[in-house]
C-alpha cells in the first residue's frame, strides 16, 4: 500500500485485549490505548497531565494472539499502524465514524518495565530465512507462513506482505 | 521540546545492548537496529528484502538498565525516539558526522514474539500516582523519580519531564 | 509538551478552509483533509484507491490565516499536528467523541503543483533573529510576535513556543 | 513496499535545490533541510534554539522540477520521506556511510507565509480521474501519467504507484 495515515502512539491499554476468531480460523485482538500526553505549566514550573486521547486498535493473525497473551490491563506499549476511519449504524439507525488503528506492530514499553521474550514458532515458516542476527536456534525471526486463511486476502490483496519487514537473514554487515 | 525530529524505526538489533553509566551514575544503553523494508517484484510477483537501514540508537537512565535486562541480538523492536546529528573527530583529525537516534520508548514487538512483562519498582515514585488502569499492586505505572543524577539535566532543562506521557492514574473514563 | 501522538497526514481539502476568529481577535481555521491510500491489486496488477480518511483538522493564529488565504477545496497538502479528542453532546442530549488534527504544520503539497512563496510581515518580530538562510531581506524566518491574545495561553502553558521549530539566524555551517 | 522507516521533517532549506537529470530524462532535486528544535530552559523560563539536523534529501521526476521551481535557500518546508542508507568511498578509499531522506511529499510551510498554489499540467493524465475535490477544470488532482522513463522502475518495481496515495475522483462524500 502507499499514501497511508501511518501512526504511532504511546499508552496504557484501558482493559486486557479481547481475541476473537474468524469464521475461517483467523485470529484478531480488540484493545484501547489511553494515551497521555504531559504539559509543562510555566506558573508552577511542573509537569502535569494533559488530556487523554483512547484509540480502539486491532491486529490480526499470529500477533493478535501474541497480543493477548502478552498485555494486559494498564500496560504501556508502543503502537504503530495505519489510521482508518469506519462507518456504522447504531441501532437506532443513526450513522456513525469512528477513528481506529490498525495495528501493524506493537510492543511493551521498556520504559517502566522490563520483559522476558520468547519467540513463536511458526508452522511453515521453513526456508529462505536463515535468521543472521537471531540469537540462537529456532529459525530466529524467520518470516510467518502467510497462511491461507488471511481475511483480508482479498479485501487489500498486497497488502499484507508475508513477513513484512521481517526479519533475520540479513546478507550485510552494518557498515560501520 | 518543539520542533523535534521524530522518527519510529522497526527492526532487529544487532548485537547485544551495551550498558554503560556515567560517573554520576546515570545508566546509558547503546544498540543498534536494523530495519529491513520488503519491496513487491511486480516481475515475479514476491515480496523480497530491501536495503536495510542501519541505525544508532541510545536510552538514558532506568530504561537503559531494562533494555539492557530485556533485548538481545536479534530482537525484533519498535523505537521511538528523536533523530539527532553527531559530530567528532576521527584519530586522524577528520570531521565525521551521524546521525542517531535518541530513544524516548522502545518494546519488543509482539509480530513474531510474545513477553512476559515485569513492572520495575522506582524508588520515589511514592504518592500522586494512584494507577487508575494498573493490572495490580505496587503503583501501576506510577511515575519515575526523576532523580538528581540525571545526565542531561543542565543541558536541556525542560527536556525530560519526569515521568514523559507516562502512565497510570487516569481520572477520566474512556468515552465511549 | 511531551508523549503527545504526533500524525503526518498528506491529502486534499474537501472544501475551503473556514477562517473565524476569537473575542480576543485571535485566528483559527478548520478544514478537512481526505487522505487516499493506494492498494496494489495482485488479481489485475494494477493501483486502486482505498478508503479514504477524512480527518478534521485546526488551525491557530498567523498559520490560520495564511492557511485561508493560501489553500482551497481540492488543494493537496501535508500536515503534521496532533492527534487529539474532542467530546460534546449532540442537541439530542448524545455524547460523541470525534478525533481532531491539531495542526502545527501545513503546506500544499508540491507533488502535482507548484507554489509561490510569500513571507508574511509580522509585527513585533523585530531583533534576535538573524535570519542567515533567509532569502532577502524582511527578516527572513524570524519568530512570531507571540502576541498576548494567545486563546491557549492559560490552558496549556508552555505548549505554544513563541516560534516553534523555528527559523532562521543559524550559527553554524552544516557539517559538510 | 512495507517496513519502511516513514519520517517527517520541518525545516529550512540551507540552499537551493540542485536540479539533474538522469541520462534517461528524469528529474531530481537535491537539497538539506536543517531542522531545529527549540528549548524550554527551566532557569531563564525561555524557549531557546537547540542544535540543529540537516537531512540531506532527494526527489524525484514532476516533483523534482516542482520542487526547483518553488523553493529556494531559506525556504521552511514539510518533508515526509523514508529515511535511507547510502555507502559510498571517498577519494582517499574509505568507505562512508550517510542518511538520506527519499522525499515523497513535501511542501513549503504556512507558518510564517503564504503561497499561491499553481497545479501543474501533465501529460498522459487523460482519463480516470474525475477530480471529485477539484478546484476548476483542467483535471483537479489527476493522476500522473508514471512514464516509461521511471529511473527506478527496474529497481523498485511496485514502490511507485503511479498517483501514490493521489487525488481527486472521490466516490464518496466525507461522513460526517
Amino acid at each position: 500500500m502507499a499514501g497511508e495515515t501511518v501512526i504511532t502512539v504511546v499508552g496504557n491499554l484501558t482493559e486486557d485485549p479481547e481475541l476473537r476468531f474468524t469464521p475461517s480460523g483467523a485470529a484478531v485482538a480488540n484493545f484501547t490505548v489511553a494515551s497521555t500526553p504531559r504539559i509543562f505549566d510555566r506558573q508552577t514550573n511542573e509537569w502535569k497531565d494533559g488530556d487523554a486521547l483512547f484509540l480502539r486498535c486491532s491486529i490480526w493473525r499470529q500477533a493478535a494472539e501474541n497480543v493477548a497473551e502478552s498485555l494486559g490491563r494498564g500496560t504501556r506499549v508502543i503502537v504503530q499502524g495505519r489510521l482508518k476511519q469506519r462507518s456504522y449504524e447504531t441501532a437506532q439507525g443513526e450513522k456513525r465514524t469512528v477513528v481506529e488503528c490498525e495495528v501493524e506492530e506493537i510492543g511493551p514499553s521498556l520504559k517502566y518495565a522490563t520483559t522476558k521474550v520468547s519467540k513463536t514458532s511458526r508452522s511453515g515458516s521453513g526456508g529462505g530465512s536463515t535468521g543472521g542476527y537471531g540469537s540462537g536456534g529456532g529459525g530466529g525471526q524467520s518470516r510467518p507462513s502467510g497462511g491461507g486463511d488471511d481475511p483480508w486476502a482479498s479485501a487489500t490483496p498486497a497488502a499484507a506482505p508475508a513477513g513484512g519487514g521481517g526479519g533475520g537473514g540479513y546478507s550485510e554487515e552494518p557498515p560501520f
